[in-house]
C-alpha cells in the first residue's frame, strides 16, 4: 500500500523552493534497505578528458527535481504510490583517486544491491557506469540501452589510459559485464578521431543507430528494434545527457550539435516499458557549464522519466 | 488610413537600440482613447507559487520588441497600417497585496475596453488573465483558447488559496467568465500532482489537447479542431510563455521540457485568423531566469504575431 | 564535551560538493530539541516591494556553505565543539499570503526559542526580521544591531500597506519589540524618498551612523561605540546583505554601491563577542540576480562568522 | 517652486519594476524648453578600438536609474525640487557613419545648450565627449574634470586615424575647446602603450593624477588639489565608468584593473560642488560586457550624483 | 598523401582545452601558398545597424573548434587527409573605419585565392561577404548559396548609407559579382520592414525559400531544387548563423525565432556535395551575446561540416 | 637591443580582439632558447579537491592578456623592450592521471629553465607549483613568496592522498626544495579545518600573515618584512588568485571573501624589485566560475606586473 512507501513533499503545501533540495523532495535514507528503488548521487567526473563539471551534477539535479510532481501525465503512473522510493544519498568519491573512487561507486552499488533495490543513479561523467555495471551485473551479462552522442568504446586516452568517459563500454565489453550484441546506442553523433573509430563496437555486434537514422526513422520505430534486439533479459539503461541538443542542455562537457530534443527523448524513454531494467542512470550533467539550469532540469526529468518506467515494472512484479 | 495611425520608430533610421523602449517602439499614450488596440503591460507576479519575476516581463518585453518591424513577412499584414495601435503604458499592481492588485488589474482592462480598444497584454503572472477576463468578459461567456504546459485549473494551494497562477481557469469559470466547453487547451504537459489533476477540468467540458496528441497531429489539425470548438463567438487568447520548451523559452517560472518549439507556436497563431478575438496575452516571462533575453524575444515576437491577426480582424471588420 | 555535539562532515574526507547541502554540512534535525543554536531557513519574500528573489535565499546560502570549515581562523574558535548546532530545517511560509506567512514564522521562531535555542535565521526578505522579534522578544524589548544600506523605518507602502521589507522596524518599535535607544543601524545609504526620511526614526533615539561617517572612522570606532548603545541587555543581530557593496553581494533585491566590504563586515562581526546576542539572521540574498554565486558565499561566510559569535558565548555560559 | 518642476515617479506608490524605464523615472520630453538640466541619451560606440557595445548604455542605465529615489542622503539635495529636470530622449546617431554622427551629437547637444539647460549626457564611448564639448565650449576653452583610467589624448589608431574613444582629448585640446592648463585628469592607470604616452598632455599643461597618487593621498586631497587648479570658469565634467574597479563596473570596453571603489567615486562627485560646471557625462557602460548590471547601476548612481551637484549649482544661482 | 598536410593536434594525445586555440586545432601558416583550404578569420563587425559583437567571432568560433575531431561521422571524410587545410590567421581590419576595412577584406581574401586556395572564413557581421566576394569573383558572376534569417537586400540605412550587414547582396548582384538567376536564399523569416522589402530581389530573380516553405517541403526537396539552380558553375556558399533558431544561436546580432535546428542545417550542408564551391564563409556569430558558447561551438561545426564537403571536392578534383 | 627581442602585436594597428590569443599578443615560439623569460601554461587541475575548472585557465588567461600594453605606467619598464619574452606554449598535461602529470610539469620546467630562460607560468591549480619547484630548485632550496588564502600546507586528503592543491608546500618542504625560514604566506583567511592547521608550516618557521594583520599594516610594511626575510638568495613567487577578493576574482575553485584588492595585490608585486626571482605562477584561475572574464583579466594584470618585475631584473643583471 502507497500509504507505507516514502512520499515526496507536496508542492501545493510547501513551495518548492523550500525545504532541502533531495531526489523528488524524498526523505533522505541511510540504507536501501526496503527500498524498491534507490535514487543515488555519484559526483565524480574524473574520468572527464575535456571540460570537468558533472562532479556538481547529482546536487543541480536533485534542485531542479523539485520541479517534479507525483504522477506522470501520459502513463498516469504514480511511482511513490506503487513502489517505494527514496534519496540514498551521495556515493563516497575522490576527486582526486580515480582507482579509489571505482571502487568506491562499485562498491556503494553493489550495497544498493544486495537489498534488492534497483539504482537510478545521477553522476557525474560517464566512466561511473564501468563500476555501476560491475556491481549490478553479478555475473550475467546485461544487455545495455544507451543514449548518447558518442559510442565510448574507445581504448585508450593520453597514452595507455584504459578508464576514461570515452572507454568504459569497451571496458564493460571486454569485463564481460555487458553482451555486445544486446547493447543499442542510439544518438550517437559528430566528428570522430578517425573514420573507423566505431568499428570495434561493431565486430562485437554493438547496434548503433546515429542520430541520423533515427531522424530519417523516427522515435517509434527506433524503439521498437532496440527492444527487440534487447529481449527481455536483463538490462541497464544509460542515458548521457548529452544525447540531448546543446540548445536542451549546454551544461556538458562534450556537447555535439544536431542531438535529441528533449520531447524525442521522453518518447524514447518511455517506450522502455517491456524491457527488462535492472538499474539506470543519467550522466553528464555538468553545472558549470549549463545556462538557466536548463540541463539539469532536463536531467532530473529524464530521471523521473526513468523512475515511472522502473516503478511499474516494479508494481507489475509485486 | 494608415497615416492617421500611430507608427513606430523605423529602425533604418533610428538604430533599434536608441530611444525609449516601449512595446514595439510605439508611442506612448495616457488612454486607450481611438486606438484599436492597445497594448498594455501587468507587471505582477503575486500569483506565482515558485519563481517569482513575471513582473519584471512587460520591461524586457519592451526591450526586446525593438526587434519587430512592421510586416509581418508570411501573412503580408502590416498591422499599424491597418490598426490604430499604441503603448498604453503598465497598469499600476502592488508587489504585496493580491486582491489589490486583481482589482486595480480589472479596473485597467475595463477602462481600455470601454474605449472599444481591444487589450493585448503582457504579464505577469497567468492570474492576471482571471482579472483581465473579468473586465473583457461583461457578463458574456467566451471562449479560450490556451497555449500552455499547465492547466491552470486545479483548486487550492498553500491551505485554502483560492488565487494562484495555478487556479484562474478554475475561478474563471466557477464565475461564470468562460464557457468551458469553448476552452481549448493546448500544450499540456509534464507531471502532475495526481492522476487525476486534470478530471475536474475535463468534466466541465473544456478540451485538453496534450503535448503528445499534438505531436502526434501537428499544428494544422490540432488548430482545426480548436477553431471549430470556440466557434465564432467572441473569444480570448492566452498564451504562457511556457508552453514553449525550455530551450527557447527558460526565462518562466515553471519550465516543462518537451514544449512546442517557437516554429510551431507561430503556427498555431497564425491559424487564428478567423477566431473572434476580443482579448489576448503573453504571460510569465520572467527575466530573471532568462538566459540571453531569448525568453522576452519569444514572448515579444509572439506578442508581434497576436498583434497581426488581431490588426487584421480590424482592417476586416472597418 | 564536543564529542556529543553534531558534527559537519569533513570536506577532507567527503569532497565539498558531495552530499546533501544542509547549512554548513551539518546534520537535519527536526526539533530544536538539545540544540544550543538552531540554523534555520526562512524562504519568502512577499514582503519586496522590488526585485523579488530571496525566497531561494536559504537553499543557495546552504549550497554555498558547503565550503565553510571547522574553526575561525582569526578566534580560533571551533563552533561546533563548543556548542550542538544542526539545521532545522525552513519554516513553512506561503508565497501568496502575506499575514499567513508572518504568522508561520512568528511560530517556527517560537519553537525554537522553547526549546532554549538561539535562532540563526537564513531569509527571505527583510520583512521577516519583525516576526523573529515578535518570538524572541517574549514581552522583553530588545536592543538591535542592524547592517544595512537602508533604515527600513518607512511607514507605508502602495497605498496604506503597513507590511513590506521597508517596515519592519518602525512596526517592530511600535509593537515594543525593540527598545529604540538601543538601535544601531549601520551602513544606511544611498538616496531617499525625502530629505527627513530618518526623522522618525532619529526622534525615536535610533542611532544611525550612515557609511559616510563609518569610512571615516573605521570599522573598530564604530564598533566600540554601537556595543556601547547596545550594553548588555538582549540583542538582536541583523545582516541585510545589502549593507555589502553590490560587487560583493550583487544577488539581493535593492543594491545600493559604495557599500562595506566583506572584510569591514566581517570585521565588525567579530567585534560583537561582548554583545549579548539572542537571535541573529542574514536577509535579502537574492539568488535570481547573483552572478557566480558571491552573494551567497558573503552570506554563509556571514553565517558562519556569527555562529562562531554566538557559539563563543554559549560556551562562555556554560 | 517644485510643484512646477518635472517629478519622478514615486516607487512608494508604483513599483520600481513598473512603468516605462526613463532617466530617474522623469517624463521624457521633446526638447530641453523650460530646463534646468536635460538628461540625454547617446547610443553610439563608433569610436571603439576593442569592445563595443557601448552604445547599449542609455537604455540600461535608464533601467537601473529605477532604483534612485529623490533626495541625497548625505547632501540632502533633492534635485527635482530645486531644477526642472527631464528626459529628453536620445540623440540621433549613425552606427555606421562616425563624421555623421559626431555631427548629430553636436547639433543635439547644441540644441539643448541654446536652450539654456545643462545637459547631462550617458553614453556611448568617450568619443561622444568630442562633438559635446565642440557644443557646449561656445568659443569658450572649459576646463575638464576626467575621470578615468585612461588619459585618452592619443594621436592616432589603426594608420591615420584621428577620432577614437582613444584620442578625445587631445583632438579638443587641439580643437580649442579646453584649456589644458584646467584639465585634471584622476585615476590614470593600467599598462600604456610607451613609457612616454602620457608626454605630450603633459607638455599642453594636463594634470595628471595617476591611480597610485590618488591612493597615497586620498580623494578629498586630490579634489582639494583638483578644484584649485579648475578654479571658478566653466567646466565640464566627465566621468568615464572604467575609472572604477572592474569588479564594480566589469561592463565597459577596456577594464582597468585597481580602480576606484564606487565610494571613492561618490566622495569625489560630491567635492564638485564649488566647480563651475557647464556639462557633465557617464561613459563606457557597454551592457552586453555587464554582469548582474552592477556597471549600469553604477553609472546611474553616479549620473544622480552628478545631477544633485549640478542641481544644488543651478538653485544657488537662481 | 596525408602524411604532407597539416594535422590537427590529437585530443586523444593533448586534451582539448590545452594547447593554443587556431581553427580546428591546426597549425597557423602566413600564407595560403600550398592550401587547398585556408581558413581565415574576418573579425569586424562595422555593418552591423544594431547589436555588434560579430568582431569577437573568429576568437570564439577559434577556441570551440577545440570540440572538433578528424573524420565526419556520416560521409567517413577526413578532410586533413585529402586537403592540406591551416589557418592563416585573421584578415587586418579597422573597427572605426567601414571602406578601409572593406578593402582590406578583398585584398586579404584575393592573396588566398591567388595562391589557389579556396577561403573558408569566420566572421565577422555579413558585410564581410561583400568584400570576399569581390575577391572571389575574378570577373565571373558567382551562385550563392545563402542560409539566413534575413534576405540581406535591401537599399539603405541610415539615410544613404550603401554598406551595412543588411545590404551585401543588393550591391553584389548590382557590381555584378553575383548571378541574381543563381542566388538561393533559405530560412528567409521574421517581420519585415514593409510588405514589399523582397520585391526588389525576386524581380532580379532571387529565389527565397521563406522558412515556411522549408518547413513544408523539408531540407532534401528544398536542397534538390537549389542545387538545380545553382547548377555546375562556380557557386559561394554563406552561412549566416541567424538562419539556426535563437535557442539554438542566441549569440547573434539581429536572432529571429522559428528558426533552423541544427541538424536541419546540417543536414542541407551535406547535400551540398555537388555544388562548385570556391568560398564560404560562417557569419554573424557575436559571443557578447553568446550564452554557453553554444552559438560559437554550432559556428564551428558548421566550419567543419564546409570544410568536409569542400575537402571532399578538392580531393575528387586532384 | 630590443629590436631583437619578440614584441607583441600592437594594439594600435592590430585591434586587441584580431589574431591568435597568446600570452601577451607575443610570439609562439617551440622552445625557451634565446628567451630570458618564458610564459608558459600548464592547464591542468588534477589536484582539485573541490571545483574543478582552472585547467582552462591558460586558454583565458591569454585571452585577457590582449588587454596588455607594452610599458608598465608606474616603473616605466617595457619589458619586451629589456627582455627576450615568448609564449612557448602550453605543457603536456594528463588530465586522468596526477603523476604522470606532475611529471610532465617537471620535465616541461626543466627544459625552460635548462635554457637559462625564467618561467612565468599560468596554471592550472597550486598542486602544479610542485613540479615547477621541482624543476625550478636543481637542488637549492629556494625563498617562497606566496601570496593565498590558504596555506596550502596539509598533510593528506581523502584518504592518504599526498597530493592535491591543498598541499603543495608541505611536500615542498618534505622534499627539501624550500627553505621554510624563508617562505612568506601572505594574506590567508578563511575558516579552517582545525584551529592548529597552521603549526606545522609555524613549526618549520613559515612566517604566515594573515589578510588581518595585512590589513593592519598595509602593504608596504608587509612587503618590508617579506623582502627581509627572503633576503637575496633565489625565490620563487607564487601567486594564488584566490588571495584576491572574490568579488574581483570570482573564478576560481576555494573562493575566500575578505581577500586582497587588485591594487593591493599589484602594489605588493611592485615591491618585489629587490627579490631575486628564478620563476613565478599564476594559479588557480577558473573560467567556468568566472563572471565577466574578470578573474582572467586580474590573473593576466599580475601575469604582467610579474613580467615587468622579473623583465626589469634581467636588464640589470644583463
Amino acid at each position: 500500500m502507497s500509504s507505507q512507501f516514502h512520499q515526496p513533499v507536496d508542492a501545493a503545501k510547501v513551495p518548492r523552493f523550500a525545504g532541502h533540495s533531495t531526489f523528488m523532495r524524498l526523505p533522505v535514507v541511510d540504507t536501501a534497505k526496503d527500498l524498491d528503488i534507490a535514487l543515488v548521487g555519484i559526483p565524480w567526473d574524473g574520468g572527464t578528458t575535456n571540460r570537468a563539471g558533472a562532479r556538481h551534477g547529482p546536487r543541480e539535479v536533485r534542485n531542479q527535481s523539485s520541479l517534479m510532481r507525483r504522477a506522470h501525465h501520459v502513463t498516469g503512473i504514480q511511482p511513490f504510490s506503487v513502489a517505494n522510493v527514496a534519496d540514498v544519498g551521495d556515493l563516497t568519491v575522490n576527486p582526486i583517486d580515480l582507482q579509489d573512487s571505482l571502487k568506491s561507486i562499485e562498491d556503494g552499488i553493489r550495497a544498493i544491491v544486495e537489498e534488492a533495490a534497483i539504482p537510478l543513479a545521477v553522476g557525474g561523467d560517464h566512466l561511473i557506469t564501468l563500476p555501476i555495471l560491475r556491481a549490478v551485473s553479478s555475473g550475467r551479462k546485461l544487455g545495455l540501452i544507451h543514449f548518447d552522442a558518442h559510442s565510448d568504446t574507445n581504448d585508450r586516452y593520453f597514452g595507455d589510459n584504459l578508464y576514461t568517459h570515452g572507454t568504459p563500454f569497451r571496458r564493460a565489453i571486454e569485463e564481460g559485464l555487458l553482451d555486445p550484441k544486446r547493447i543499442v546506442q542510439i544518438g550517437i553523433r559528430g566528428s570522430i578521431y578517425e573514420t573507423g573509430e566505431h568499428d570495434w563496437a561493431k565486430a562485437q555486434g554493438v547496434r548503433i543507430i546515429y542520430m541520423e537514422e533515427f531522424v530519417r526513422r523516427g522515435a517509434e520505430d527506433v524503439m521498437k528494434e532496440a527492444v527487440r534486439i534487447i529481449g527481455d533479459m536483463p538490462t541497464y539503461v544509460t542515458f548521457d545527457i548529452d544525447s540531448i541538443d546543446p540548445s536542451m542542455a549546454p551544461g556538458t562537457g562534450t556537447p555535439e550539435i544536431g542531438g535529441f530534443s528533449t520531447r524525442e527523448a521522453q518518447q524514447m524513454v518511455r517506450l522502455l516499458s517491456d524491457v527488462n531494467i535492472v538499474g539506470a542512470d543519467v550522466v553528464e550533467v555538468a553545472p558549470p557549464f549549463d545556462v538557466g539550469n536548463v540541463t539539469a532540469l532536463a536531467g532530473a526529468t529524464m530521471l523521473f522519466e526513468l523512475l515511472c518506467i522502473v516503478a511499474g515494472q516494479v508494481a507489475a512484479r509485486r
